[in-house]
């Protein structure tokens, strides 16, 4: 018997993939969750039937939200992240050394659970003692924290159900109160193919916000249609323009200091979306 | 009733996409060859089961593939496209006011017949005046145009059956023998997540034969893993330090003259399989 999971990408398009075994398949309060191993892209975990991360390319996702935020801020103590319970995103913000605390507000416990248990490599981060985890909403988290984080990364699913606030102005009007007065922030903002009005909106409420909002770009070889964006929202330090000379070495997959700043090159289809000149 | 058209991307890994309609199924004398219409990304051609373009995505794959080398060489006037059957390098090439003329060698003469027919978006310039098509090998085609062209591309299928040899170092030393001195080639070059070794091989044996040799990538939706790698050969120019001002305002979907340069910085993990340090 072969056994396919089948990612609904677009309402006319699917990916799908060989399953070697299923290692986990619940129902949790908030979503469907699975952890299946495939042949040629290692552990995955779907929510709801979408992938959100493999074991083979989740890296080029965590280092790009992590790293660009973290590189541009010249002292990142205190950090939040929003979702992201898989634990990458922590994993890399810990590598920094300046970090002295990491927040994970992930509302679904049992994300956390499965993921330390079937996804180490990703979740490895999650028991160090600079880590704080906390089960709840991310909305509400950041609104009750005024003026508290250097950096907040927003590592949500797909603008749906649960998440669907976390792609909203009045959500970005919160994380500028949380952030201090010189804070960054970044959020996974979907394909600007598949979805460039979701591009558009988010970007538009940010600017609305920040002082400078930027839009970068990554190749995530499992995410819809490969080419996927990050909103930059911040305070006082431009991502494009920080001094990579002054960035310490740390071994990478994605990452590089050069990338650091072409990452934030458009293609034009993608500056019309936002309305960059 | 629905109809599905299902794309072996790797092994164990297919992307799968909705059909309105088959505008034209045929076996060739080189392959499986079918233009379908799909609600979501327009026409699309698929040779041998595998998409080669759509009408919503066409343009990253053939403005990176020509205005690259195009805007890299000073003065192209003669410019060979091998495969490209689809007339989408052909339409862009011809946007260039310096070139003189662009012969097109593909070996499948029902591509041109039927992309022509279901695809005029994209073959519409293959009647051009500078157009010359040529049906037949194009590694025995370079083999016989010695010091002849500025500019060749080349647009071919994944190297499999009739395009295997077009990823050989053989090939490589003819395409060197049939460029003029100041020459430079393109080639499409797979993923690099997905075809490490390809990517590898023909990168290092380009840069056996060519003093300039570099990689560039770009987000194509519609191909497996979504950024793609594209190497160039070149004899004298380098295509990351063109002077980016003297490149003439041309209305762009993708390209830009800021990507120009922004393109060649690669990911680690990229940088790590062509060994750039």
């Amino acid at each position: 018997m072969e056994m396919w999971v089948k990612e609904m990408q677009i309402e006319d398009a699917a990916m799908t993939y060989k399953v070697n075994q299923t290692l986990v398949r619940k129902k949790t309060k908030y979503q469907d969750l699975a952890i299946v191993d495939t042949e040629s892209l290692g552990r995955m975990l779907l929510l709801d039937g979408i992938v959100q991360t493999t074991t083979k390319d989740e890296y080029v996702y965590h280092e790009m939200i992590v790293h660009i935020p973290l590189f541009t801020h010249p002292n990142p103590k205190k950090v939040l992240v929003v979702g992201g319970g898989d634990g990458g995103a922590i994993r890399e913000i810990l590598r920094h050394k300046s970090v002295e605390k990491a927040v994970l507000c992930e509302i679904d416990q049992d994300v956390i659970t499965e993921c330390k248990k079937y996804l180490p490599e990703i979740s490895c981060s999650l028991d160090d003692p600079r880590c704080e985890i906390v089960i709840g909403d991310g909305i509400k988290y950041v609104k009750e924290h005024k003026n508290e984080f250097d950096v907040i990364i927003v590592d949500s699913t797909d603008p749906l159900n649960a998440a669907e606030g976390l792609f909203g102005g009045n959500f970005y009007n919160d994380v500028y109160d949380s952030l201090k007065e010189d804070g960054i922030f970044v959020a996974q903002t979907e394909s600007p193919f598949y979805l460039p009005d979701v591009v558009k909106r988010v970007f538009s409420d940010v600017r609305k916000i920040f002082p400078i909002t930027k839009l970068f770009m990554a190749g995530i070889p499992t995410y819809p249609g490969g080419y996927w964006s990050f909103t930059v929202g911040s305070k006082k330090y431009d991502p494009q323009n920080v001094d990579t000379s002054k960035i310490p070495e740390m071994p990478m997959k994605y990452y590089t200091k050069d990338l650091h700043k072409a990452c934030f090159v458009l293609p034009q289809y993608i500056k019309d979306i936002i309305g960059e000149k």
